[in-house]
This record gives structure tokens, sequence and C-alpha cells, in this order.
């Protein structure tokens, strides 16, 4: 099935030293069909980088998340990647989590495929036996934490605009149980449930002192502290490393995989309701209108609509 | 089985508006049948504040517990009621803890009935729908401690006398599992492990560097904040909260609603073992004799023999 | 069985008053079947203060393990003894984790008894009904970490030479499910979740500042520090003290021995491997060349070697 969903759009993928520099597709950035991801593999140091350039704000679309999906996968099964680090190609966001419109006025059926990506990119980053560094360069709300969170390590520039959270709640949705088992794992349960009944947003001193981050470096540093830190994580041989992450996950993975299914139903329930769909609807009408008036978006639930409107 | 124990007592009632104000209250301190609890509602901004005024140190009797809980559950029925904020109206002291004399000298059903009410307190603020803040206006031992750990947020007086923790092992008895995984998820497994050993009780200062408070703020401050706090967790969305602090405390939740009958039985096996009745016996005699002496009690639950005796 | 493994090798014993002191057991170094601990017992107080003195670095060989079981069940089944601490008599180190010749170029069969002893210190440790204080006076890396976390409190040497955690990445093996639950315990997933990884070893101040240890004081304090934390602990009731501990621990315990022979032969078929016996051998040599060499050895998973060699 997770193939099935992967296979079907086999074709937009950007892996490979020949892919696509963030140069080149920012001068794409009009071309709808032109590569989300660009990945930048050394076969030297044994790391990829990747880098996530869906303008504006890198909205974790169904599409922007099967790329980076089939991304993932090709690296996991190049045993010369070791390590990976994510980051983002535009300016002043890793990425404005989970596309809103992905999640209204759709079909059910959309909304299951969409969920099933989801959960996908999840499974992949977070049981990657590869070594994963989140380098932030920018804001990091809902999707974008989480999936900042999957990885092993977290460095983010230490600009006081950018936040990072789980901010559902402020939006009037859930985030769900494998959302919230990866924030208590990083934070603790504390930590986890006042953040995720706030919908908490955090900048980057905040984050660090709680533990949602491990670093906060100058902006123009994140990338060289995330390629330092892997050659720390790489010194240690791959097999009892991978062994080790795997038994402090696999616990909170197999609540998932044992529980796919139903939380695709689960979810697919919840955003077909009219009271969310009409909360999302009035969330959508008020951020085109802000828009409109040119006001600076300072969460980045605000920003993810421009992704796609 | 729990409504019955509810009904049972529930002529005594003091909820809605017309209740007593705590001036009235303390008017009445001698009455015996006087309201434990005076619950002021706010229509205007969905709030209610429910002080404890049970003389002379708020200990949780049978009866004063059962009404607690049925003070709690009909503000829960009351849809116009989002927030709850719980603070006493006795000087120096939130709560001393489980009235000691409830556990002494009396029946096996007797301590039954009273095992079932402490859970019942427990489930009912725990698993609230309710935004539920604890102004701790005062020293919060043993059940006082589990009481405020059962909300959503707590703030303490900034007083160096006033002290909070589970102290159950100082008094040679156990705390129960359940207030055990309510410490555990409130400051970690290491730190419970420790303050449960050692029946540590901390000031306020202490408190809040181990994360059993939120914040602590100066002693005419208290409710204030606590108000201030209460606008800013009723920004969220009722129902995307409710639902979120549900996944974060149903798992808990869960193993003591399974396991209350088993509960109840393995408390009175324990009180009515003749070394534990001893023990009491002796420790309140103790207390009588201090108190005849005239000297300050120190830890609550040396005032908790006051409140009965 | 497990009585059966103590009982092979239970003339070893130096539990008692009539034990060696440290003084004795030094000029008995070189006598290979010299205890290999020795146990003070002061009635007056029911403490007993173990020291491990198996030279030159307290490496845990099968039979300093074997020793150090029978020693603490004799203690444990001594109703007036109600606390140990553990220290080591070796300059410099505490214990060097687990003898790496145990693992290395032996029959399975050896593989499994060695495997069984250890989980047998854990759990004879980590199970104690006594108050348990390490007072770590040298590096303890790797199983000298375990034995350090199995107890109740850690007061650790301040010399920043020292280190403690668990390495066993490092070495290109895992550390077992068991020591990572005991780690996660004390120190919560997230700070586990890096450690383990990384195989890092903290000095005193960092492992303070994680909570592997609970106080850092000059190294000539250590013994005493541990002797007054110890009445402290002391003063709380002995079986309301015990039960608390028990809640606490017990569902990492039972884990153990619920897999205790699935997890002997996880290990036997680990170590089994061609790969891994290679990994140890190569180590192995590099270690005695360093040695050659005369360097000074730095973490102590480097000692473990000397121990044995």
């Amino acid at each position: 099935m997770v193939k099935g969903l992967l296979s079907q759009r086999s074709s937009c993928s950007s892996h490979g030293r020949e892919c696509a520099t963030p140069v080149l597709a920012a001068q794409r950035r009009n071309n709808s069909t032109a590569p989300k991801i660009a990945v930048e593999f050394d076969q030297s140091t044994g790391v990829a980088v990747m880098r996530l350039q869906s303008p504006p704000v890198n909205s974790l679309s169904l599409d922007f998340i099967t790329e980076l999906c089939i991304s993932v996968e090709k690296l996991e099964m190049d045993k010369s990647c070791r390590g990976l680090i994510l980051t983002s190609s535009q300016p002043k966001v890793f990425s404005a989590g989970l596309d809103i419109t992905e999640m209204y006025g759709k079909s059910p059926e959309h909304y299951g495929e969409f969920w099933r990506a989801v959960q996908e990119m999840w499974l992949k980053i977070y049981g990657s036996s590869m070594v994963t560094i989140a380098a932030i360069n920018g804001s990091s709300p809902a999707g974008g934490c989480l999936m900042s969170m999957t990885c092993d390590y977290r460095i983010m520039a230490d600009n006081p605009r950018y936040s990072i959270g789980l901010n559902e709640t402020q939006l009037g949705i859930v985030a769900p149980f494998w959302f919230k088992d990866t924030m208590t794992n990083t934070v603790g349960h504390r930590t986890t449930e006042v953040a995720l009944q706030l919908g908490l947003l955090y900048n980057p001193s905040e984050a660090l002192k709680i533990g949602l981050v491990d670093q906060v470096v100058p902006e123009d540093q994140v990338l060289a502290t995330a390629t330092q830190t892997m050659t720390k994580w790489l010194a240690i041989p791959d097999h009892a490393r991978a062994l080790t992450k795997s038994m402090m996950r696999k616990p909170t993975i197999d609540k998932l995989t044992s529980n796919r299914e139903a939380d695709i139903q689960h979810f697919v329930n919840f955003i077909t309701k009219d009271s969310i769909q009409k909360s999302l609807g009035i969330y959508m009408a008020m951020l085109k209108k802000r828009r409109a008036r040119g006001q600076r978006a300072h969460v980045l639930s605000v920003t993810r609509v421009w992704g796609s409107s």
C-alpha cells in the first residue's frame, strides 16, 4: 500500500547529483511540475542534503509529501548514504506545515490519501536508519515541527521572529496521537500537555530551553553546524547506532503501524465534520483578507495558505 | 456506583450564583452543615471560582470530597462553564490532604467508601473537559498536592513557609499508583522516584524548579494571575483543547478506571493492618500533644488532624 | 536458576565484619582468589559499605559479578541491614564496566552464563528493598554506569577527568533494552536517545546537569556525603519507602524477568557474530598497543581491558 502510494508518483524524483541546485530551482519557481525537493548527495562524506523548495513556504501538500517520501526512500536504500540533512531553500520558513487546502472542500478519498502520505512521511524519517539532522533555517509550525522532531537532531537559526511548535489547537484541530507521542519523546509529558493544549509556538531560545531544538546558532551557520554535527554522529559505527535508534523509537512506530487504518478513518471522520470544515473555511478567508492587506504573517499557519491560494 | 455515591449527599450543594460568599461561609464556620465549598460562577466569562472553606485546613474528609465532586460535576454539565479555578478561603493552607480521621478506627466499609470518593475526586478533576487552574494560596501536602496536580495549571503563592508534595511515606503510608502516575506525568519519572520515596515537601521556589507548579507569584496576586492565565487558555477553541487534554490523560485515567475495585480493596487491606493503624494512632496522639503545647505546625500532615479532632 | 548460579560460587563471600578491610585487600591484590568485594556492615547504623576491589579497574568479570550478587543477596536477607553504599577501592575508577574478555573468543555457553549474571546483578540492585547509594569515586562507563543507575542515589567526585555514561555504541555494540529503560527512568527519553546513540561519556558536571548523577562533591567527601545522605533516607519508615520504590521500578523489572531467556539468546546471537568478534578483537589489540606505549586511558572502556589482559 505504501509502495503503491509512492510508485504512482515515482516520475518526479530529483534524487542524485544531477538534481536541481537551489539556484536553478529558484529560477524554475513558477513551474508547477518543478521538483519540490533538491537532493545533493556527497559520496565522499556519505551525507545527503535535502533542500525543501516548494514556494513560497514549503507547505506539505500531497505532491510535496510524496516527493519527499520517494527521495528519503531512495537515500535509505543507497547503502553509501549514511546521513541526511533536511533544510529549506525558501526564505524565513523551514516548512509551514500541512497544506490546509488538502484538508478543505475535498472528497473523503482525498483526505484518506493525504493522511496516509503524512503518516508515511513520519514513518520514513522517524524510522530511518540514517542519521537525520534538521537544519531549521526558518519558522516551523505544525507539520513543519513534526518533520523536525522526526530527525535525530535539531539546529535552529537564532532569529527571534522564527517559531516552532505544534499549534493545531489554535486552528480548532487536534494533533493526532503520534504527533503527541513524538513530542512527548522529545520534550516530556508535561511540556507536551501544555504545548499541545495551547497550541504554543516557541521562538528559538524558548524552543532550546524546553528541548524542542538541540542547538540555536546564527542563521548563516545553521547548515555548517549541521554538517559538523553530522561528522560527530557518523563517527559512531552505523550498525550499533541504528540498532540503538530503533530500540528507542520502535514502540512509538509500532503504535502507528498497528493503528494506521483506524487513524486514517479517524482523520477523515474528523475533517469532514461540518463544524471543522466551517472553521477551516473561516480561517482561510481571514488569511486571504490579511494577505490582501499586506500584513506580515507571524505564525506559519498563516503562511501555510499563501503556499496554496 | 459513582452516581450512587454522589446522589446520597446531593442535598448539600453550594453551586450557583446563589451560593455562599466566602464571607458568609466564614460567619457560618461553626455550623457543621455549612457548605464546605463556595462556588462563584461568572456567566460573562464562563469561569467558576471554587473556594475550599472547610475550617481550619480544608482536610479532605468524606463529606468534603463528596461536596467537591458534586460541585465539579454540576459545573461540568453546565456547558456555559468553560473554566474552573480552585483556591482556598482558609489562611495559610490550600488543603491539608486526606483527613486522617477517615482512615483511623473506622470499619472496612467506611474505608472503602472513603477511598472510592478520593478516586472519584481525582477522576472528575483530572478528566474534566474544563480548563482547571489551581490557585495554591497556602500549603498543599499529600491529597492537597494531588488535587493541585489534577489541574491543568498550578500557580503558587511565593511564601517560603508554604510547601507542596506527596509526603505519604513520612507517615508510613504509601501513595497509590495513580498518585504516582499523576506526579510522573507532571515532573517525570526520576524526580517522582526520589520525591515519593522520601515523602518530600517542596517550598514554592523548589516546586517551580522541578515543575511541580508552573508559576510562583506574590500571595496577593495568586487569584488575579489565575484569572489572567484562564483567559489565555480560554482563547483556544474548547473542543480541540479538550480532545487534546483527553488524549494526554486518557491512558492514566483508564488505568485507574479499569482497576478501581482492586485499588479500593488494596487500600482497605493496607489501612486495616494493625501495624498501620498503630502508626496512625501514634502519629495522631503526637499531633494532639504538639497542638496542646501550642506548637506551630510546619507540615500540613500535622494540620490535617487539627481539622478533625 | 538464579540460586544455582550463585550457589556454585558461594565459597568466595566476604560479607560480615570479619571480612577484609580495604588495606588488607590491597596487600592481597595479586592473589587471584582474594575477595573482589569488601563489605563493612555497621550494625549500629544498619548501613553496609561495599567496596569494589578488583584490580586494577573493577572490570565486571563473571567472577566479580557473581561475588557481587552473593554479597548483595546476603545483605538483602539480613533484616538488620537497611542501607547499602557502593564504592570503589581502586584509584580513579568506580568500575570500568563489563569485562570485554568475557565477551571475546569464548563459547556460546560462556556468553550465556555471563549475560545471566549481568542480568542478575541488575535485578538484585535495581530491585533491592535496601536504600542503595552509589559513591562514584572514579570513572564509571558502560556497565559501571549501569551499576550506578540501579542505585537510589548517585554522588560523584568532582574530578573533571572522571566520566560516566553508556558508551556501548563506541565499541560497535548495543546496550540492551533494560540498560536503556534504566537510563530513560533516570534522565528521560530524549537525553537517553542521544546519549545511547552517540555512546556519550559525561564529566561529573555534565552528568549532574542531565540528572545522570544527583550530586557532585569534592573527591575526599564522596563517602561522607553518601553516609549523610543515607541517614536522610533511613529516616523514612522502611516499609513505606520500599513499597514506593517497588511501585516505581516494578514495571521495568518485570519487563526483563518476563524476557530473560530471550534476552540471553539475543546477546549470545549478537556477540557470536563474526563481525562483532572481529570488532572486539581489533579494539582489544588497539588497547594493548596503546597500553604498551604507556598512554593514559581516557575512557574506561580502555581500562576495561587492562583489568583482564
